[in-house]
């Protein structure tokens, strides 16, 4: 009775647990991530600018921006707080509405115009068009811009021809060609008659706000999930008037004739601030920063404006033919740059945790949007991680519209779907470059196989649990458990370390195939006693991870990938399995009793039902039954679409073996035809055909002289002899069949 | 262009970042925890002892393990590998299931046996029970006692009464009160006879198998995780064998007459090990001790084989009618705390993270299990976090049998949905003593309606942004939803910070009201222009959290508590018609086209399964499937319970029918039979029998003078004579039918 108190504890030492870390643009390496406001994040992420289709380079951006939303918040458990913006004033968007706006216009009265009047125009169209295509440099866009040229030509010619003919529905048609085939250039002439001429803001609008439906479309069909807090800059030009102001007011941007332009030199020099901290190398590149000012905004007069080159806009003053807002400085619109300064700092002031964007936004718009934000705040530092997702090639090429390799997104979901998607992202860094390719698509599709038969065996071969007394689910745990959950434990370890070391998917997703791998091996060896609780937390942590992943959709809960394809049947997916599988279950096990007792009575009708059943009515639902040799069968919940792709594969294959089994039948009555033909053929003639080996017989009719005339050798004669006497033998057999006959 | 490299960045500082604490028994207060495996968390925690059906005092435990368990792990994102034993062999189950046994059987014999014997055998209980009466010490337990040798006597009073009566039916009926009312004493009077026969241990495994089976179900009803494995000690002896050997090999274990006994003092002499960790105060109290060695296991002799009284049982000796296992030390069963340590071992080696259980355990069964494993291991540390849920009052009392307040899990839930209680044991702390009471339940009950009316009104004010144009359910972001979002985020520290603090829920949910009151006010404020995708965040992050509080069961995902009471399959209700429908139609399809084939077949076998099928299999699934003459069938999906009642009650009318069938046909019998003998009536005789009319007859047996001897009219007596004639035809005809039968 000597220690009457508690003992001292050794508190265990977290020094090997790994940390978090992320890539951090402002230092070009990992840096352990440290939020300001300790579980909260505040991220900010570079939206789109609306006024096209999204495509394949935008999903590059969105959903590796998702993934590590979803994994920042889902597995590591910060609360995010995540702003993303929508530019919809944009010179491209003033441009591309205003012509629309102009040709539709030009569309409707062109049919009912003059004929002469029309290719009049047109005249004028490809003259201005020449022109551009003459000051154009990029070797990109010649290859365009000289298609477009050649299709208008045609066109014209053909219109030129009907008119000719004089055929009046041809002409009609042709009209429609030609305005279809030259409605760029036809866009670009009309615009540079009437655009200025434009001055309802609606027709700005229209444009940005379909482009913006469509986008919030796709990014629901690719699973990325809404931002917390969308900002328009069409509803921010307040603030980002504002925000100039204060930039003005600390001496670093400057008004010249109705616009405002940073100082970028007068920041630079300035101690606490540093310009282009993204890309240092940049300072000084004005062709980017040019291409950053927008179409609308590179005239000539523009840029002397500027007191240095390296100078950017914050406000534009507007021209005729463009939205305007009032200013202190006149009407006009805010730059590119600003808008995100200014948007960002409304929701989240001076400071905030997260930015990202695609690389190609480094720099300038990246490091102006720092440059003015530090500026407006006289701090030298406006955001802390700097994130940006690598670039997306298309089958190793640059994606172009000159190149004919745009992809837009919903083309790429017509040839995969959004789980195979974000595998496919998953499966590479999400700062290095993605190839969208061929091999890349065939490594996700064959990963998503791997797990997919993986969680339907599980299922299958746990089932029972769910349904049989409640302590027959927990199996007694032997060594072999113990060792696959070893196994299990390092993957879940490997997982951690991976997500930790800048949310590294790719090798999360290796440890995911490796714990596949040994758990089936643990199914292959253990068949007679699996343990269905251990075999289920497996299956249940890899479709929660998917889950955290964004590869599936829908609710948090169950195994495996949702069972029905698409729309919001999807969301139940995971439930779909309790609910239909005992009907399902119930169907299975009275098609086997009926089949048995068919069996037993040879009711070869019923059997008939039995197969039907199993191959073609049962795959239409979903559902793949497999009859078993051991245990009586297997029932599976798939994809139906996969299961009928499955099974018209399995029918291909079918109908190949069928083929194949013809072609030998075929081959073999052939041979066989060929056989009885010889057979028929009477020995003393059956040298006489082969001219062009002898030339002369005796009277049995063997060769008794080659082509060449010599004389056949004794030893070649003795084997047409032998040959001679099979012969003999066959046709009197021949003769004799016909007797009987 | 000065500054031509990166500038330096600064590092966030995490200081002031919370850190999850957790309340350790081993040094009575919080501890940062840090697991001993990065992000894996291993944790055992003390199962029950299944002999009886669970109480509020097990949910008080298990409910609590299960909140801190989900929160580990869908909070803070710990891979928790959890495993709870089941103590399958113990004295207690040992003795109820060796009665049980015991009692069935008298009081399958007792119904035929003579009265002076089993009164004369009640005789010997009652002596019996005396004795223990007088034996007990503890007023609880006197007051039990009281009661039932109360309702003893008076079912014997009540029997002996019915005897003196000679009543055969009310005998019966006194005996089978007798039987019931004096359960207890009897089966402890026949244990002390014949217990010691029972040498079949299919007896002592049915009851703890049952309970298992009722404990789980129990725990799923509470919406209570399963075990990532599950331990019985039954299964495990081998391995505790072992164990124990480790212990006597290391020097701290001696056999004594076949048992094994673990040497406290001699453990606590050695300078690494300390007994009584968690209650060095509790060192020596030997009533606790011998509390813990378990009803059988407290006898003199036994006593008297420890060393000290100090000392603990590690094996036990079986005597007969006791269930044993072979070991080096003779015929025994394993003690109750080695179970743990052997277990806990055998799945996690010699340490692990957390073990949790009830406070009643701490000394000696968990002090116990330290000292076990550390002499084990050799080892000064087995468990690095002990955590002990508080106590469980009823209405400010503890619960006992004897307060008449012993609550079963099932009771509460008949009171109240799992939901409530979850949010009960959520509003207090899991280490402090819980009242279940009717305020208790009230402050859970409001808080869930609080919650709830929140959700309902969200959902109702937003669900325009799941149908409108997708840009819709971004509005644009003011000051009024930057002011809701600061308190939004500023709970979500207060959450974060909580739950750090030894999972401190009760805080948490505070700060979750008071998000719900600011959000309502909000709401109230600004009706016109809701910001919905804020709103709808906020009720998210609310659902969200309650569902990893395990307050809502199901898959995660969504806004608020689910529609439909109870379980997954339940949720799906609503399009249960249309997610099933197509797999039951097939079913039935398939059905009738093998019926049809069977039918021409003859296949008797086939169309058994076939009407199985409908009348047995489907009806449990809720199909109603009905054959038809006219097209084929019809499928009918309707409530599985009101289906089984539609089915009883159509089998009951059916009876009805065939009962009234044959009442009719009663009722036509005895009129035939009535008629009859009118018939055979002789016209003569017919009114003689009605004296209570008449007085007087004439010679042709017609009335002459009525009772009082007035002389009968002459219209009425014209009356009766056509009567008479009627009957003379009638009797004729009867006499013509003799004479020809």
């Amino acid at each position: 009775m000597s220690k009457r108190g508690q003992p001292a504890w050794q508190a265990p030492e977290a020094v090997d647990r790994p940390k978090l870390k992320l890539f951090n643009s402002l230092t070009r390496q990992k840096e352990d991530f440290v939020p300001l406001d300790g579980n909260n994040v505040t991220w900010y992420s570079c939206g789109p600018t609306v006024y096209d289709a999204s495509h394949m380079g935008h999903a590059r951006s969105y959903i590796s921006f998702d993934i590590l939303r979803r994994i920042l918040s889902d597995y590591f458990g910060y609360n995010i707080h995540y702003v993303m913006n929508i530019t919809d004033i944009d010179d491209k968007i003033i441009r591309r509405a205003r012509q629309n706006h102009l040709f539709e216009e030009y569309a409707a009265e062109a049919q009912k115009l003059p004929l002469d009047e029309l290719l009049g125009q047109q005249k004028e169209v490809l003259l201005r068009f020449q022109d551009t295509c003459a000051k154009n440099t990029d070797p990109d866009k010649k290859i365009m811009l000289d298609k477009t040229l050649q299709r208008m030509n045609d066109a014209v010619e053909a219109l030129t021809k009907a008119v000719g003919k004089g055929d009046e529905r041809e002409i009609s048609e042709k009209r429609l060609l030609y305005l279809n085939e030259a409605k760029d250039p036809i866009s670009d002439w009309l615009d540079s008659l009437k655009g200025a001429q434009i001055n309802d803001n609606a027709v700005f609008e229209a444009l940005p706000r379909y482009w913006e439906d469509q986008f919030h479309n796709d990014m629901k069909s690719l699973n990325i999930l809404p931002p917390d807090v969308l900002t328009r800059v069409s509803e921010y030009v307040p603030q980002i008037v504002t925000f100039i102001q204060k930039i003005i007011d600390n001496g670093l941007a400057y008004a010249a004739n109705n616009s405002v332009y940073f100082d970028v030199n007068g920041f630079d020099k300035r101690e606490k601030h540093h310009y282009a901290k993204l890309v240092p190398e940049a300072y000084g590149d004005t062709k980017s920063l040019q291409e950053g000012e927008g179409d609308l905004s590179v005239a000539e007069d523009r840029l002397s404006e500027k007191r240095s080159a390296n100078d950017f806009a914050l406000w534009k003053a507007s021209k005729a033919g463009e939205p305007w807002w009032d200013s202190p400085w006149g009407k006009g619109r805010p730059g590119w740059h600003i808008e995100c300064s200014a948007m960002a700092s409304d929701i989240f002031g001076p400071t905030f945790d997260i930015h990202t964007g695609g690389v190609d936004l480094k720099f300038p718009h990246h490091d102006n949007e720092l440059a003015q934000s530090e500026a407006a705040f006289n701090e030298s530092e406006w955001v802390k991680y700097f994130l940006h997702t690598g670039h997306l090639t298309i089958a190793g090429c640059k994606m172009s519209k000159s190149l004919k390799n745009f992809v837009t997104i919903q083309e790429a979901l017509k040839k995969h779907s959004a789980t195979q998607l974000r595998l496919a992202f998953l499966l590479h860094s999400w700062k290095d470059t993605l190839d969208y390719s061929e091999n890349t698509m065939e490594m996700a599709t064959q990963y998503e196989k791997f797990l997919n038969e993986f969680f339907l065996n599980v299922k299958d071969l746990t089932r029972h649990v769910l349904s049989e007394e409640p302590r027959r689910q927990f199996d007694a745990w032997t060594e072999v458990e113990a060792a696959l959950q070893k196994k299990f434990s390092n993957a879940q370890v490997q997982v951690h370390a991976s997500l930790c070391d800048n949310i590294d998917t790719r090798s999360a997703l290796d440890a995911i195939r490796e714990l596949v791998s040994v758990s089936n091996v643990y199914i292959r060896d253990n068949k007679t006693r699996l343990n269905s609780l251990l075999l289920r937390n497996v299956a249940t942590y890899i479709t929660d991870l998917l889950h955290v992943f964004g590869a599936i959709s829908g609710p948090r809960g169950g195994i495996g990938f949702p069972v029905s394809g698409g729309s919001g049947a999807q969301a139940a997916g995971a439930d779909l399995e309790t609910t239909v599988l005992p009907y399902v279950q119930s169907l299975a096990e009275f098609r086997y009793l009926v089949r048995e007792q068919a069996k037993t009575l040879k009711a070869f009708d019923i059997l008939k039902l039995c197969d039907d059943l199993r191959d073609n009515v049962l795959p239409n639902l979903g559902v793949r039954l497999e009859d078993k040799d051991i245990g009586k069968y297997a029932v599976k919940l798939v994809d139906r679409d996969s299961l009928l792709r499955e099974r018209e594969a399995k029918l291909a294959a079918e109908a190949e073996k069928a083929a194949e089994k013809e072609r030998k039948k075929q081959a073999a009555a052939e041979a066989a035809a060929a056989k009885e033909a010889q057979r028929r053929v009477n020995p003393k003639e059956m040298f006489l055909g082969e001219t062009e080996k002898y030339s002369a017989f005796d009277e049995n009719g063997l060769p008794t002289h080659d082509k060449e005339g010599k004389e056949v050798s004794k030893g070649q004669i003795k084997k047409l002899q032998k040959l001679q006497q099979q012969q003999e033998q066959r046709y009197k057999e021949y003769l004799a069949s016909i007797e009987k006959a």
